[in-house]
Parts: structure tokens; C-alpha cells; sequence
């Protein structure tokens, strides 16, 4: 048993306790499935960042909700996402999770060749190719963007616009639709990067993302950090605001000592402060003055989900060799902190305790919207 | 092939062979389930031996049919039982098998806090517990009974009648309800666990158990000891019969060398002789003068069920530090024996084979009370 | 991606396109158990070399549409095939893959007697047999014919004409009943037998063996050999044509350098060449002047097979100990560039871009037939 001392405090009355979703949306295959197929596959997933793709025939395969999606880079520099199947008899096109090829993608079974734009360039004695469309045996294509330094893939046939879901999510927890390009995070570069293979639901990393109800128990470092996080209140509680650092506190580090200089841009209303974002279904981000630190989740099963972190600093950080560790340990602990709770839960999701799902308190009742969210979308 | 000799003998004409449950029994995922909820979660089931829980704070988290039920002994010395999750949301209150607590559980995620009797007793943020009912957050409760020095739990939420059942069996196989207090086993002490991990259904386990006309071929010990099992009779066939040593036989031992005191209050008619007793669904218990070896059945899968087996001795014998190795040995090497044959039958209950299952030789014929059992369990 | 070379030529215009099976018919594990059933387990299949049961007693257990089958040779030095299951409580009558008992098999659990023709000899207390029918209680028999060496067993009740399935698939490939009898196939010895772990659906390696399309990307030592091979056309493209080697390859080994003497009985117009047979389900035969190159599959689960392929020669050359390494390796490692293939098409058959499957070229069309074959075995 944990022997963290955590302050309780008289609240208001009229205390009430929200329902959280069922257990079996955390452990039912089924509902898994349907949401690689109504979340995963029809949302804007950020499946990588632009920079992993560094020159024309950089290529990534990404697990979007359970479809091998490749990434690539043209010979015009553009990026362009397609399913890693050969139209001719299935081969994947590339095993590989990364790597690179010059002028095209040759499928290794029977040598059928697509250029980077996924068109159909050449088949072994099929070079009658009148009789074959190149359009109808070119790769299928995934539509993609990119922004603040990711890059986006829907799988959707029509995607839902990118203003009104990913965007908007930021603008919505900001409070202002440009704030976060103060960060330029399509200008940071990559510092540390940290994979997580977590054995929980990925709904129960996101619940855990959004709350800072369990801050006070789990969460030394942060709270040392943030004071305010010891009240319960997550950042994301309140629209705009960003958790204020301690009065001692010289940086986001795991020991309040200095970071680095603030980014370029970031206004001095937003200095010294931490502020967090949920894009739904699988992006975190989060904004200090001087690195960004960006979550994308990957969700395997029912009970697993991989995470990759990236820590963002401004070029001439990383480029100076400076010493991250002090600035990366700090969230890279939150992150083990978190995930360990998540594992913890995720055996109890099918208890008969849980039938009905757990309770949510008052500063945990924004989980709510994105319970909803998730039961619309399942429901579509 | 074994090489083992078996007496064929001539038996009645007229023998009859009646089946075995159906093969899917064994081998199908659905039905497994059902069994968890209809008999491991319905019936009582012997989850520990209460001096596992030595003190004040001492808790085991035991797998009852799939759910992780957490034992707790009170201040008061009581024993209860409760679902192992927070009522908040859903964390597992304590991950380790077992271990000890102080005064309460909390909950390690978001520190809510429950007394040894399940009451929630504190919860940060939400002091003014007049809006949240204690009572309608405190751990969900699971019955518990003591006996034989075993914590008997029952999920169900109308227990059936712990004199009816557990008590019930023992009595129907010892043909007298005080006999089994002659070997006071809640006094006893565990000399030796062992924990055995088997690759089959539980109910063939169950079988083995209950017939010894498999005793010739693969126990050469324990027919050396008990020469009547190599009639093919087991002592269950019989209401209150006790196999009887062979005149050689000194002890319950691997050799047939002396064991230990018999146990004070065992009766002369008793001694020198083997009683076995099946209490379904998951209790084997095995009396012999000088020790208790009592088994406690965790079915984990449709083919995989965990066995702990204890050997049961006076504190004396225990204290006194004496080599129980001859004593162990002897049921060590049965359980062994047994489920081996158990792991061979596993595979085959898939098979066209055994579609309708196998037959029952008359010396068998009590295992057809057993398939009725489980059949009428899993109809209700 | 690969660099190798690929000629692609002109060929006719009207090229067109027809498609696979679906992508489900490769992973969804319903269809599989159809397969099993209605495939594996009603079709005659291969499951041993006679020679692998040298002796009266010799037993082989093997698995045939995820049925143990026990095959046996009698004191009559003939072979019968049983499900490998005591027909009293199920338990696998033997373990091992192989091995070899005495006069009879005896059931290890309670020592139930089967004769080597799987009657029921013995029984433990059930002497008197008069009322337990023999027949009734001795092994489920399965149905068994010995051709080319092999024991091919079938599970069905009533088999198919092996006849009409078997051996009309060679006479159907080689376009002559008898010309297979020039290989004395049953008097070849085994040289060496390689098994293979794929992690591919069973019909991916059959679609595979059956073209040759694939062979100029994949296959360098083979179309080296046979340089028809680099043109696209497996020799299964048409009826009774053997591929030639190449003009300066001296015998069908890796480096083109001289194999073996040709077998006695093959004939001249047979000489220096290759013939491919396909024998549905489960069975690739491969004919060169101087050995057979004989595969049998065993499928396991939707996306694992195991292929056991042996390599036969005349006594002469086995016994003579001469070293048949450049000879194996040839085959060997096709079935190692093969088996690549199939497992990178595996992970693709259940993306959205394979859902109605992919397409065949001309000169796969013949794979078509066999697409054919299976939709209409798992309809039945």
C-alpha cells in the first residue's frame, strides 16, 4: 500500500459522483474492433512526425487502428500515405517500420512497381499496359496532413475536416486559435525520443491524461513542480489555463532546476506555465516555455496500447549537445507514473465490481465529454 | 507404451459402460465461462487457509472464477472478503498475491480509503462524505466462512447453505457428519505447499480424483501402501470407507516406513487407513493418521487449472522440525502421476474420438453423479 | 526493396485481370475450422512416408486437420490408421511424434489394450468381454491407401474415390497416367527431410507453388537452372510440360554442376528436365532425372503452416553416402524464398486493400481453379 499523505480537503456539498463507461468497453474485443474501425480509421491519426521522413523515398509503416499504412516522402519532397499492400497478390511492400528507397517501391514477390506517388509504373510482362488502368492498380491511397510538426492520416473514405476536429480540439482547450503556434513546433526537432508499451485500454490513458485527481498520490516530481496540481485540478479543467510552476521552481525539470531558454514566440502571459491538450483519439501535448512534449498513442488491443513520446526543443538546443536529461526525466517519470496506473486498472475492468464502470468526482467531470464522444462515435 | 503390469480380473457379467460428459466440456472457451459464473462464482469455494493471514492487516488476493477477490483479517481478527477493485475507478486495491497492511487499503491511483471492513473512509477532495454515501462506496463485500482451517468464499449474492453443501459432501462420503473434527484440521499446520500447474479442465482433474481404477497403472507407491486400490475401487465408492493400509505398511509414507503420531482424536476404527473426499467444485481432502493433505483447485482456463496442495501436520510434528520429505513424497509423486494423465487427456477431448465423450466402467460409475452435478449447475 | 532485375516484355494486349480469393479466406479462423473439416478432413491426405514406419509396431502420430491420427504397423507388417484417443476416458494413447511399441497399445491412464488393428484385447476388471462388445470399444478407424510412397489417411466416413482425386491430379498435371511410375517413387529413399514453420495461411504456399511468375524476383539459383522459369510460365502451366535445363546446367543441384545418375525407368523425353505436380490439399511434388523432391503441408492455424519436405533418391545414391548438399540446396533454397514470400503476404490479407483480394496475370490463371476448388469444398 501506497503511504503517499494526501491532503483531503471540504470541497462544496452536493458532492456528486458521474458514471464513468462500463467495464467491458475496456476489455471486449469486439468493442475494440469496432473502434479501430469507427475511431481509429475514421479520425485524424497523428501517425508520425514529418521530420522521421527526412528525404525524398524516406519511407514509415505505421499500425493506424490495426491497417499498415506507408508513409513516404516523393522525389517532389511532398509526403503521400497509402495501405503497405501490393494490389497484385498482397504482399506487404514494406516490412520494415522505416528506411528509404530511391525512385519507387517495388513489391519483392513478383517485382510490381509503384512510384512514390503510388501509381502503377511497371508489372512484369504486363507492359501492354493499356489493358491494365494504372490508376485502378495503383496503391491505395490514405489522405494525410500536416501540422505542427506531425503528420496526419485518416483512412476515412471522407475524412472529417481537419479544422473542425483536430484543430478545433486545441482551440478548445486554449481558448485561442493561434496560442500554440507561439511554440512553432513544426520548427522543433526531436531531442528524446521514448516508446511505452503499456498493458492497458488506450480510453484509460486518455481518462488518465485528463484528469489530475490522482496528481497528489502518484505524482511527486509534478506537483513539486506545479503546486497547484496537488488541489486535483488538471490543466485541462479549465479552459485557457495553464498550471502555474512554484515560486522556488527555475524550469520544467525534474528538479526545478533551470531549463532553457524560452522558445522563440512564446508570449510572457504563457511563460512559466504548463499547459495540456487532448486531441482525440490519441494525441497529448504539452506546452512549457522552453520544450514541447508530444504523445502519440498506438492502441494494439483491447488491453495494450504503445505509446511514443517525443521531446521537442528548438534546433540550436539539441544541436548545442546540451544535457536533456534534468528536462526529459521530469515527464518521462509522469509517464511511467501514469501508465503504471493504468496497468493497474485494466485487470479490475472486468470484475463484477464493474459491471457498471466507476464514478467520476467533480474535478474529473470533463472525463464525461470524452466518455460521450466515445460512445457517439461507436454508435455511428 | 507403459510397461506396467495390471491384473486383469474377472468381474459380474452384465458390466455396463455409461458416458462421460461430451468432450466440448473440456475444451470450450463458453462453457468455461459459464462455469466461472454459474459454479465458482455460485458455490462456495476454499480460497486460502486462514493461517495464510497471520495478523491484523495480513491480506491474500486470491483468483476466484476469474474475479480477484481480496481477503483481509480486520483489527478484530475477522477475516472478510471484498472484490479486489476501487469503487472510484476500478483500480486493483492490491496487486501482490498477498502481503500486509496497517490500518486501512488505499487506493495507490487516486487515494481513496477503505477500512479492513470495507468502508470507505476517506477520499481527497471529497471530505464532505455527507453526499457521497460510505456505505454506497465501500468494497463490494463477498461472504466468507471458516472451516478445516480453510477461508471458504461465496460470490454468489444468496449463498447457497454452507451446511448443505460443503458440509454436506463431507458428511455423504464419511457417512458421519462429526467424524472429519477427529483430525482437528484447523489446528494443523501447512508443513509443506506445493503448487502445480497443470495443462487440463479441471473436471478431469476432478475424475482422476474420484476413481481409482487408474491406480494399478500409474500409482505403483500408493498401491504399495493401499494394496486394495489395486482392485480398482477407490475409497469414495463406498460411504465411509477407509482404504487399509497393507499389513507391511508402517506409515502413509513413499517407503511404507513410519510416518508420525497419529493425530490425538483420530479413533482406532480410523487409524491405519486412507479417506478421500471430493467437495465440489474445487476441494480434494485426503485424511491419514498423521496428516491432512488438502487441495485447493484454481481453474484459470478451459485447459489449465492451478492446484495447491497442502500437507497438513500437528505443531508438534511441525515445530519440532522433523524430515516430512518420506510423508510428502509419497502424494507429491499421486498428484504428479495424476496429472500427468490429466495432461494427456486434455488434447484428445478436442477429437472426433470423443465428440460424445468416452464410457464409465462400474468402478467408475459414482463420476456420473459428478457429471450430473456440473450439467444441472450449468443449466440454471 | 529488392534490386533485382526483372525483364518485364511485352505480351498479348487484352490482358486481364481475374481475382483471388478474399482476404478473409486467409485469417478469419471460422473459415480455417471449415478448412479442417471440410477439407483437411474429408480429402485424402498424406501423412507419413511408409518408410517412416519401418517395422511391425512402428507408429507415427500426426496431425491431419488438427486431428491426431495414430498410424500403425501391424505384425501382418501392414499399416492402419486410428485416432490417436483411448476410447474409455480419451486420454492420447501415445504422446510422441513417433516411436514403436511392442505386440499392442496400451492406454497409460488405465491400461485399456488395443491389438496393432485396433481392436480392444484387454481391459482391467472387464474380463468378462462378453458384454463390453470389442468393436465397439476398439479405436476409431481411419481410412488408409499407400502410392508413391506415402500413407495418405482420410478422416471422412465415406472417402472419396482415390482414384479419381489423388491420382487424377498427377495424371491431370502430366498429362499421362503411368509416366509418374517411371520415378519408382516408392523404392526412393529418404535423403534428407527439412521441415519448414510458416507463419502463412496454407493456400498462400499452394497459390505460390502453383506459378512461376514470382520466380525471376524471388528465385535467382532456380531460373538459372531452368531459364523458361525467367519467363513467368510455371511448368504447371500446361499440361505435361517439364521446364528444360539450361544448356549449360549438368544436373539440377545449386551451382548447375552434375547431380546423380538418372533414375532407372525414367525416360528420355523426361531426361533434363522439371515437372511440378500439385496434389489438393496438401501434397507438391517435384520430378527432376535423378531425385523427387516430395512436400507434404500440415496446416495449423489460419496463419501457420508446417511443410515437411523430403528429398528421395535410389538406394544406390543414399547407400554410397555421397554428398547431397549441392543437390538439397537448390530446392531448399527455393522453399526458404518462397515461404519469405508467403509470410510477408500473410500480415496484408486482412487490410481494407486486400478485403475482395488481389489479382491474377495470365499466367496465373490456373491458380483461378484451384480458388475455385476451395470456395466450393467449404460450401459443401
Amino acid at each position: 500500500m501506497s503511504s503517499t499523505e494526501v491532503r483531503t480537503q471540504r470541497l462544496e456539498t452536493g458532492t456528486s459522483l458521474i458514471p464513468t463507461l462500463p467495464g467491458s468497453y475496456y476489455t471486449d474485443p469486439e468493442i475494440f474492433e469496432r473502434e479501430k474501425s469507427r475511431i481509429f480509421q475514421r479520425n485524424w491519426f497523428a501517425a508520425a512526425r514529418s521530420t522521421d521522413l527526412p528525404e525524398p523515398g524516406s519511407f514509415r509503416a505505421v499500425d493506424v487502428g490495426g491497417e499498415s499504412v506507408l508513409i513516404v516522402r516523393g522525389r517532389d519532397r511532398k509526403l503521400r500515405a497509402f495501405l503497405n499492400v501490393c494490389r497484385h497478390r498482397g504482399a506487404r511492400l514494406c516490412m520494415a517500420d522505416s528506411g528509404s528507397v530511391r525512385r519507387s517501391l517495388q513489391c519483392p514477390y513478383h517485382a510490381w512497381t509503384y512510384g512514390l506517388d503510388g501509381s502503377l509504373i511497371a508489372a512484369p510482362n504486363l507492359s501492354s499496359m493499356n489493358d491494365v488502368n494504372r490508376d485502378e492498380y495503383g496503391l491505395v491511397g490514405v489522405a494525410l496532413r500536416e501540422w505542427l510538426g506531425a503528420v496526419w492520416v485518416c483512412l476515412a473514405e471522407e475524412p472529417p475536416s481537419f479544422t473542425d476536429t483536430v484543430q478545433a480540439a486545441v482551440t478548445a482547450r486554449l481558448g485561442d486559435a493561434g496560442m500554440i503556434e507561439e511554440w512553432g513546433i513544426d520548427e522543433l526537432v526531436v531531442g528524446r525520443r521514448i516508446t511505452y508499451d503499456v498493458k492497458a485500454n488506450w480510453k484509460l490513458i486518455v481518462e488518465n491524461f485528463m484528469e489530475c485527481y490522482h496528481c497528489a498520490t502518484i505524482h511527486p516530481e509534478l506537483t513539486e513542480v506545479l503546486p497547484e496540481f496537488a488541489e486535483g485540478y488538471a490543466a485541462q479543467y479549465f479552459v485557457g489555463h495553464g498550471a502555474e510552476f512554484g515560486e522556488e521552481i527555475e524550469g520544467f525539470t525534474v528538479d526545478g532546476r533551470p531549463g532553457f531558454d524560452r522558445i522563440d514566440g512564446v508570449d510572457d502571459e504563457h511563460d512559466r506555465r504548463y499547459y495540456a491538450i487532448t486531441i482525440n483519439p490519441q494525441v497529448f501535448i504539452n506546452l512549457v516555455p522552453d520544450h514541447v512534449i508530444f504523445h502519440r498513442m498506438y492502441p494494439k488491443a483491447a488491453d495494450r496500447t504503445v505509446i511514443e513520446c517525443d521531446w521537442l526543443y528548438t534546433k540550436d538546443v539539441v544541436d548545442s549537445g546540451a544535457d536533456l536529461s534534468k528536462s526529459v526525466e521530469l515527464f518521462h517519470r509522469v509517464n511511467q507514473q501514469d501508465f503504471d496506473a493504468c496497468e493497474r486498472c485494466q485487470p479490475a475492468m472486468s470484475s463484477k465490481a464493474y459491471v457498471d464502470g466507476g464514478v467520476l468526482v467533480p474535478s474529473e467531470h470533463h472525463i464525461g465529454e470524452f466518455r460521450d464522444w466515445v460512445v457517439r462515435a461507436l454508435a455511428d
